[in-house]
């Protein structure tokens, strides 16, 4: 490994990774970035299928290589018996273990938390899943798309004459992961006062549903279901995304103050003046013909002058950017948001904790079964494997 | 407080809590959750905002109840001597500070973290803010809409024909209050072995970037973005939401099997004939065609019947749910997902730990300085006010 392991708030502490494909890795992950030792452990048979997932940039899957930068790699067959042996002296000596298989999977293996627990009481053991480990869908498939349909967050984003949308990205697989990690992190500190690991049970479909916000508080409310409004604010107006010449801005008036000056900024001090926004009740009641009268002004110059005009008059505005355009903003490169593992650009960590390096350049995703003779060698069972 | 507070992980640890609106208060929640003593200190004149904010239920606020609840609270006015005084030695006792005003704020008080590791070394010092404690925008202001729109995340959540698309929820807002609690819990695990607080720097801006997946491994494929892609999986087919007579299923077929199931239980075999859908790479390129052919079908028959028929045949399907129809969901109830505090339901805890109580009925939030003479008396300073 070119590039050294870092300093972190983990370091001394093995992780055995059992997870694949998304969700999993990117909790794993996040306990690398923070300096713990994480041996991924892969099947045989060409290891985690993310391998052959696109894109693919030189070669490497940046799909694999994006949630698995600076882990080890080890290919163990858990039915086998000699791999078993190996697997089991890692767990005798393992801090963590995480996996997002199906429910049921680890337990058919023999390697239940209570089986783990019997060997490494001190054992954290994180199982992150679809549904959980418990309730009537525990065993349901759960892919992306259906936690993100069934948990209704779908049905809250989009516009209001539209349908139901997707978060643009896998946000219930990287939440499960999130929330994995920080369960992680919490039951290794409950370990250091009880001397005890403890069992993990992250689910995809849980992690979203916490992710609401105005949603339930609707539904807790009213009985009822928020629906889709949009880009707009729920109950503040004008606070949405508007259309300039050239691209689009959002702006965010809280008060009455803000908003007389954004009008002020905008050449239609008129719209003070204007009943139907006398103040943020009224505002809501007229948010589409505001949004027209709004629009009809910042349509007529570039988002460049408008930001400059309504920054000048304190109003809260921010442009729309694509992902080549945030990932390049200057301040991504302050914050070291846009890093480099194994020569490609990812997102960086955002953990940022004083008195740890936040390196740029970061170790990269191990090659299949890369580290397997170092680890046999190092977790092979106390008894020859000759005398077995 | 009549619901007793849960033991938990962080069970014993003083939390010192200066963040208001959502983002702090949400990360400060889960520390309450899992056990740790959270005491709210909130500005006179009226405490956090967000009182005043709806929706209301039972003359509450639910915004400010769904992340206060299970804390204390009492008024302190930072820029007076004797409420200096209480301030100071509650961070002498404190394990955790954490705080969401915009950078700068607290240097200004006196009460930067280097101000306050003097004090208490081993304090645990958490700051959230829209772009973080450095670079060239952490004095921007920050609200979720303008993160969200200058992160990319909006850029690609939407149809490929229509706006650019806020998530709809505050996701960059929740985003940040969980990765700041997240950081707190890694340096809490820290502190154990270093004997040493630290800062923890959370911004907003970074934990959404951390989120975009494929969108920024697509720019570092190619150095281009990708656009928005509706509801449909970028690399697989058919993987997307679809339109059933009384609403939408999410189906996904990751691979040729799953796919010829899928048009067996369609009573469209023909379908696997066509050369246009014959392998993924095929039905990738004539996605459109083929998921109007799909809808064809399933826009005939109800979403039961088709849950039904299409589970049968083992291929991952789910029903699109509204809010109301999530939280109602038995597999919420099985996970405690839907939980009461105060009388009030709202999102349950999904990080599950073993050995630790998961109540469905949780301590409310306060009212405004509901504890505030019992903490006077706790952290008098020693020397006795009539002396000072």
């Amino acid at each position: 490994m070119s590039v050294a392991k870092n300093a972190g708030p983990f370091s001394g502490l093995l992780v055995i990774d059992l997870t694949h494909v998304l969700n999993g890795p990117f909790g794993t992950t996040m306990l690398s970035d923070l300096g713990a030792r994480v041996v991924k452990v892969e099947p045989p048979g060409g290891g985690d299928d993310t391998r052959e997932y696109g894109p693919f940039s030189q070669g490497r899957s940046l799909y694999f290589d994006v949630v698995n930068r600076g882990k080890e790699s080890i290919v163990l067959d858990l039915k086998d018996k000699a791999d078993r042996e190996i697997f089991v002296t890692m767990v005798r000596r393992a801090d963590v273990l995480a996996e997002n298989y199906r429910p049921g999977v680890m337990a058919r293996l023999g390697f239940a938390y209570d089986d783990l627990a019997r060997i490494n009481r001190k054992l954290v053991y994180a199982s992150s899943s679809g549904f959980g480990q418990t309730g009537p869908l525990a065993m349901a498939p759960a892919y992306d798309t259906i936690i993100q349909a069934m948990s209704g967050i779908m049905s809250t984003t989009g516009m209001p004459d539209g349908p139901p949308t997707r978060v643009g990205t896998s946000l219930s697989d990287l939440l499960g992961g999130l929330y994995m990690f920080s369960g992680i992190a919490s039951a290794l500190y409950a370990r250091e006062k009880s001397g005890r690991g403890a069992h993990v049970d992250i689910a995809m479909f849980d992690a979203t549903l916490a992710f609401l916000e105005h949603g339930v508080m609707e539904y807790s409310a009213t009985g009822h279901s928020l629906g889709r409004i949009g880009n707009r604010h729920p109950f503040l107006a004008p606070f949405d995304v508007f259309e300039c010449a050239d691209g689009h801005v959002a702006i965010c008036c809280g008060n009455d103050h803000l908003f007389s000056q954004l009008c002020i900024a905008l050449g239609r001090p008129d719209l003070l003046a204007d009943t139907r926004y006398f103040d943020n009740t009224s505002r809501l009641e007229n948010v589409d013909s505001l949004k027209k009268a709004l629009e009809d002004v910042l349509r007529t110059r570039c988002v460049s002058h408008w930001l400059g005009t309504i920054q000048a008059a304190g109003v809260p505005v921010g442009p729309l950017l694509n992902v080549s355009e945030a990932v390049q903003h200057p301040q991504t490169r302050a914050r070291n948001m846009l890093i480099e593992a194994g020569g490609l650009k990812m997102s960086g960590n955002p953990i940022k904790i004083s008195g740890y390096p936040d390196p740029a350049v970061r170790p990269a995703a191990p090659a299949l079964d890369e580290h397997g003779a170092r680890l046999r060698d190092e977790f092979a069972p106390c008894f020859s494997a000759a005398a077995s």
